[in-house]
């Protein structure tokens, strides 16, 4: 692990926005995240096949989409279920980057696995249940891509941010932060998603913020709302779950959504992004 | 209070949506909530003097705000604080309304006010703390003005509509339920503003919704943000609180927004609502 | 409503606890509450019938329950479901006590109905919709009767001595605080019960705590564990619910213990008390 | 990481309770956790020095504590701080240990780790952040010493069982569940204390389950309230951090106890344990 010499004082201080000008953007690809355009990355909840991951891949880019997600090392709260196909899994994400190329954006879980994930991906995720694994985000800061941290679901923001400052303490300053919900006594969505971080963060880190409207909802049908929302909350991107057959998906079929509803939810977002001032 | 005729199985069939397309407008002056424009209610917190009142409401009438909220029976979490100008509060509402021609919201908190309220009232609102205070609920059910409920912070989607019901029950059909947030662990926020029911809301019930971004975040510069996101997720209206000197504010100065920032603030929100398809 | 003149330096003076060897006892009937001696409240959710009501204080008192609880007024989340008896089951409550002598504890809903409750009742209690109820609570200043005031689902702890403090500063220096459970993510319990509320309590207000494990926790097996644990964290009191037929309840029948659970509890509860110095 | 054959069936079939005598017993050095007697854990937050944990080792083994804590491995919610003296750290528990015959138990953060770790310590504990770090929970399954399992401060009973099923099926029957708060809006505490799952675990697993109220309160003069609750709600452990000088701790000085308290204490728990049946 990254040594970090101790100084109390410091807390989080190189992702603390000090100069209130300063807004950090983020590069991969041939994109920009933290600028003005709004980046939307869509795919699906785990990466199946080469066929399907390509499939969706197209299907994505031809609705507008920026970034393609999929999952192939999935973190599953019970053992013996679908934990995803690994590094086969990242081979069939480069695949339908060479065909579309879009960039791609995967979760990695634990240390070990930082460099064979970095090899193909684009953007590197840290899940929820890992924000506060700490060894795992100092590995983070030699991995010479960009790093998107999804809150905890526990986490306030004081939190999420040190957990960040791991990440640039340790060597990368390309960190893009996700806000995907949190617990609450609420039963109508699985995560309560608390878009006011949204332009909080925006007052206390020069980092970009997106947002997750599919984990954070958990229920397909709230999806196009909350990603409108989100957008006119000033998020910086979007994270959105897309299946081409969202009840067969192996994994949260619940929160997924057809590949012709993420069509019209683009279209949807490119005039609220409009509307704030935002491209996409 | 009303007699209710016990049928476990009913529970809230009156506010329920059960024709897909059935969707409730609810009228008061010459405005419609709940059709395709959004509404925005603006004003002070407390209703202070006849010229405060009537200097803010000028104000945001040229903003293009459509309704006066303000408070004269103010709920106030410990004894020896302002709590309202009470019956001469009202005055001072009806004082500004009869110069500005804004129709008029403001709280009850009691049965035995409920007369006296709905006299000056336009719409008459219930606060989050009185949700559950079916008493008061019953009692709005004969009142002949619209009710604006606002959600407990504690409370879920059903228990929400259980109190709405009460209304409904009682004979009133005009209802306008009110997201202000919930409590959360979250500490950037006095309570968390959750969207998503805006949304799902639409899917459950055919009342009107509006959103309280001033409570809901507790922090005067997340309310622009916040307000567009809620106008993006759907909402039908919007209830905002400004101050002509928000410092100065006798109640929730942290909260209230100045004039020339809501100013502002409805431009931002004429576009967003355009961008979704609604006018303001 | 009384009066309570501006003083924004007050808050909850009169309910706090300043001098360190300070501790609030109630008194009714025979009984001393906030003393050495834990208090036990038991009886059914609502009161049925003067059968049920007094089949069930029998037997209550018989396992050395100290006061007799069933409410006649009855809040529920949805109309259409039974409210309780109202005058009449104040009636039954009455009957109950003449015939075991035990003191009798139950809810008041609103301030219409203080006088009336208060007639019948030893003990009045506020229920958690309405400890915001703020003109009620005023209502209770001048009843002459202890009242007993639950914590909001929602609420801080400043916002219950808050409530608490209307009570006293409209003249009512006798009140019982009641944790009874708030909302959270939890889904093993309805609500989740919070005993570290005792202990604090007891740093900062002088006035009884007690405990209602049967709403606290809202699940039946949990009840016995829960009762105890209240006491080992020095709660002065509890309050259980207890049926002759749980399952034939008309109400909350999914927490109420059966009669015979309850006398073994109490036996274990003796206990308990005993090893944290407390009789019962 | 280990194999999990797919089988969605079975979610946690290892760790639930399937008949209703079955109760799992952890045994190490001269100690058995999960029968009659109550175990408890004592020590500091962190290993700072030879001296320091000696010194403790000795206080809480006069006192009666079975089993000495203190973290070797530290997280920090920030870099920049105290992280343990790692290695050395353990070998002064070792040291300890070998001065008191105190068992030791100590938090282990990563797979890499995990060897040294177990080389020393008696029991291997994961900590809150890492309850679904599933790589970490997986290599605990062949480690050969018990692990304490600490709830997620956002996790649900379901969740917190899925981990430890990890652990289970990974080849390590050998667990305990340490409740040690959540996340809610209460502001008195750090975490809320949610003493209901000790008898709920009871019903659904047959592992046992101790409490730490020391971080499930993050305040001193709570502790001992609720480390005499943990043991009535049926808990078949407690953990509690004790310091020589606790306002000279170098992490979580708020929450520990001092060595005379916990004297005291420990003749508290005595008491309580007998009152229900268990001995100590």
């Amino acid at each position: 692990m990254a040594e970090y010499p101790i100084d109390t004082t410091k807390d989080y201080v190189l992702v603390r926005r000090q100069e209130p000008e300063r807004k950090s953007v983020v590069s991969f690809g041939d994109l920009s995240l933290g600028g003005n355009t709004v980046v939307v990355m869509a795919g699906p909840c785990s990466v199946e096949s080469y066929d399907q991951i390509r499939e969706i891949s197209e299907s994505v880019k031809k609705s507008g989409a920026h970034v393609l997600r999929g999952g192939a090392y999935k973190p599953a709260t019970y053992p013996y279920r679908f934990m995803g196909h690994r590094e086969e899994g990242l081979r069939m994400l480069a695949a339908a980057r060479d065909v579309t190329g879009l960039p791609v954006v995967t979760e990695v879980m634990e240390p070990a696995d930082v460099e064979v994930v970095a090899k193909y991906a684009d953007v590197v995720q840290v899940g929820m249940r890992n924000m506060q694994n700490y060894r795992l985000l100092a590995a983070l800061g030699s991995v010479g891509k960009p790093v998107l941290l999804k809150r905890g679901s526990w986490a306030k923001i004081d939190e999420w941010l040190g957990a960040a400052e791991y990440i640039a303490a340790a060597g990368n300053p390309n960190i893009i932060l996700c806000e995907r919900g949190i617990v609450s006594f609420e039963d109508h969505t699985r995560w309560t998603l608390s878009l006011s971080v949204v332009p909080r963060l925006k007052e206390v880190t020069h980092l970009p913020v997106i947002v997750d409207p599919s984990h954070g909802t958990g229920r397909r049908s709230l999806v196009p709302a909350m990603a409108k929302a989100a957008v006119a909350a000033g998020a910086d991107g979007l994270m959105i779950e897309v299946h081409t057959d969202p009840d067969k998906s192996v994994s949260d079929a619940i929160q997924a959504i057809a590949c012709d509803t993420f069509e019209v939810l683009m279209e949807e977002l490119r005039a609220v992004a409009k509307a704030v001032g935002r491209s996409m």
